[in-house]
Parts: C-alpha cells; sequence; structure tokens
C-alpha cells in the first residue's frame, strides 16, 4: 500500500478520528502536521480548498471530508471489518456519524473543550459566559448519544465501528474538565464506553501529546488579535 | 414493504434529498408535513430531538440524520444501485455528500436560496448585505463542485449516486435568481448537470409546490419578531 499522509492540526478530534481509523486497520500513517492557525493560509488551502482538516494523501489520491476518509480507509482494508452488517445497526452507525458532525463537534469540542483544554495551552483569551451558555447545548447532545448508545457495548452494537471512532475524540475530552464531568454524571452508560474506547492502543498512539511530538509541532501561546 | 413516513417542511432540500432517493428507488412514501417553523416545537421534538428534519419512519423503526437515512434506503432497496462500486469514485460520492453538508447547505440554500425564494413567499425580510456577504463564500462551494464534477455526467461518475440527490435540491434553485445565475456563469459542466437532474421523474414530483399541495400546508406571511 502507498503511504498514507494525513494533513492536519495535532489536537483536532477529526483528525484523530481518522488516525484511529488507520490504527484499527493497521495501516502504517505519516501526520502532515499543520500549526495552529497554519491551515488558514493560501499554501494549505491547496490541500483543503475550504481550510479545515483532515485531507488523506494516498499515492496520488487526495481526499477530505472525514466520513469519506473513513469509508475510504474501511473499503481498501476490509478487515478488521468497522461496519455492522445488519442494516438497522448500520443506520445506527451512519447516524451516531451524523451527529458528530452536525451537534457533536461544535456543541462539544468548540464550545466547551477547546475553551477548556485547549485554549489555556495557547494563552488565549475564554468567554466564561459562552461557556455558561454552551452547557445546555451540550446537555442534549450527550443526553441523546446515551439514548442512542443504551445498553450496547458501542455505539452501533456490539463491536466497535466506525461510529465510535469519529465520536470518541469529542467525548474523551469530557472527563478533563468540571462541566465534561457535569455533563457525563447521569448517564453511566457513555463513562463506560468512553473507559472502553480509552483503553484501546488506538487512542494511546494518538493523543495530542505524542502528536505534537511526532510532528515536532509546538503549542505556542497566540497573541490576542480580538 | 411497510409504509415510509418522512417528517418535514415541504421545500426542506435534505427532506427532498430523501424524496429523491425514495422515488429513484420507486418506494412509496408520505410526507408527514411539519408547517414552518413547527419544527420547534416540544412535540416535534419527539419526533427529531434536535428539531432539524428530515425523521423516517419504516414500520416502527424511526431514523434521522439524512445521510443515515439516504444509506438506509439504498440497503433495504438496493436496485437500482445509487453508490459506484469503484473505490475511488465511492470516496467522491461520500465526499461531496460531506461538502452538501458542511458548505452547500449553508452557504447556498440558507444563505442565498432561502433569502431569495423562500422569504418572499413568508414575508419574511431580506438582509441584503448579509446576501451579498454571502455571494464570495458560495462561489467558493460552486467552484468546488465544479471542480470535483469535471468531465464526469454525475458527481460520482456515470450513473447517478446519493451524491447527486443529496445535492440536487441545493444546485437547482440557483438558477432561479440573479446571483444563483451568476454563480453558475462560468461553469457549464454544473449547468448541464442541473439540467440532467432536473429532468429526472423523481425532481417533478418532489418540487414544494407538488409537497405543500400533498400536505395541504400553506405558506402563510409569518409575523416579524426581529
Amino acid at each position: 500500500m502507498c503511504e498514507v499522509i494525513v494533513h492536519g492540526i495535532p489536537g483536532s478530534p477529526y483528525v484523530r478520528a481518522v488516525l484511529l481509523t488507520l490504527e484499527e486497520k493497521n495501516i502504517g500513517w505519516r501526520l502532515a502536521g499543520v500549526p495552529f492557525g497554519a491551515n488558514l493560509t493560501a499554501l494549505y488551502g491547496e490541500i483543503h480548498p475550504f481550510h479545515k482538516m483532515p485531507t488523506l494523501d494516498h499515492g496520488e489520491f487526495r481526499l477530505y471530508e472525514t466520513l469519506a476518509i473513513l469509508n475510504y480507509i474501511d473499503r481498501i482494508a476490509p478487515a478488521p471489518a468497522l461496519r455492522p452488517l445488519p442494516v438497522r445497526a448500520a443506520a445506527r452507525m451512519d447516524q451516531v456519524i451524523g451527529i458528530v458532525d452536525a451537534y457533536a463537534a461544535p456543541r462539544l469540542s468548540a464550545a466547551l473543550s477547546f475553551p477548556r483544554l485547549i485554549a489555556p495551552m495557547l494563552a488565549l483569551p475564554v468567554d466564561e459566559a459562552a461557556v455558561r451558555d454552551a452547557i445546555d447545548p451540550a446537555a442534549e447532545v450527550v443526553d441523546e448519544l446515551s439514548r442512542l448508545l443504551g445498553g450496547q457495548t458501542f455505539m452501533a452494537g456490539d463491536s466497535l465501528s466506525l461510529a465510535d471512532l469519529m465520536l470518541a475524540p469529542h467525548l474523551v475530552t469530557l472527563p478533563h474538565f468540571a462541566e465534561g464531568r457535569t455533563l457525563l454524571r447521569q448517564h453511566d452508560n457513555l463513562s463506560a464506553w468512553i473507559i472502553l474506547v480509552e483503553a484501546r492502543p488506538s487512542m494511546a498512539c494518538t493523543t495530542m501529546e505524542r502528536l505534537l511530538e511526532l510532528t515536532g509541532i509546538e503549542l505556542l501561546p497566540i497573541e490576542d488579535s480580538a
């Protein structure tokens, strides 16, 4: 298999979802690390026309949009299986992936995990009123994910699927700050899911700390331009 | 097959993507029409916890998130095929679907088609400065879709796929207002694609006019609460 290169910022939950999938499929990868904010340059626009991340290069084939990348990896490396075969379980997998994109990413990661965990490292100011206003919308997401998980082990049934890998980067951050712990308090099933997912080797080798080390990127305080 | 019910507002591009897919698969459907704004009620929250649309009911199985619904329909009714088999074509299909969600929906439909085509019917005020500011971001989306379409007939190759059905409701509106026509001017391939897609019987029976008629919903001027 040609070398697989992933472009993106270490710490991006979308980048991590792709790296997790590559790890679970035992595919070697290299992270072409993008320093925080450098995705906005014209140069990076050649890699992703909307300046988001990640972008995957597989040989000369270039692809962006996280779900498309996860599906692509799953198609070029069918084992181990990361999609349930039963139609309704597959539908739940797709639904959770959609919920991550539409609700978990903005309401959990952007609105809460970023100001609580990343902003301090970059010495960015935090709008405390915005964080307070973000709690109720975040609770709606956590409640719904807990409802969909129900008594299952993983989001789409008894086996790990792409839904878990897409969701993991947005949920495993919650136990690391007070508001996140409060959000999880009444959802023992999600807390158990977080512990189960965190124990996977794929998680250990895709932490922000390891990705910073691998790419040699340093987190430097950003001058406040606000 | 149990009755398929789709919940949503006539005219919603996401609702139309699902109805198009059902039509292309020759599956009968009923639109449980939601009047404009009624998706925000607590009652509708039982149907979609985030108050978006559509939600599909297939017998007692309930599913929301448009992409999950399209995939579900494709799995329960495999013919005619709406996914390309080659891995890279499938990846392009997934990518276009992702682009629709992330960029086409907000930048084309919400920011331009809504104020130009829907707001007047509802007697809603239009922020002309916001419409002007929306042109450049919309052009980025149209440029990229044109680049991805290239010389192909459909978005993922020579055959119609879920990508075309997801995208169609956001693009076929553009020829109906001046800014939309300007956006398409230098993209003959997209203009040809629009003509090709518009000619499908599935499009004719999912127009907003027909859906309003089927559901008995009337578009009434909304009192400006701004």
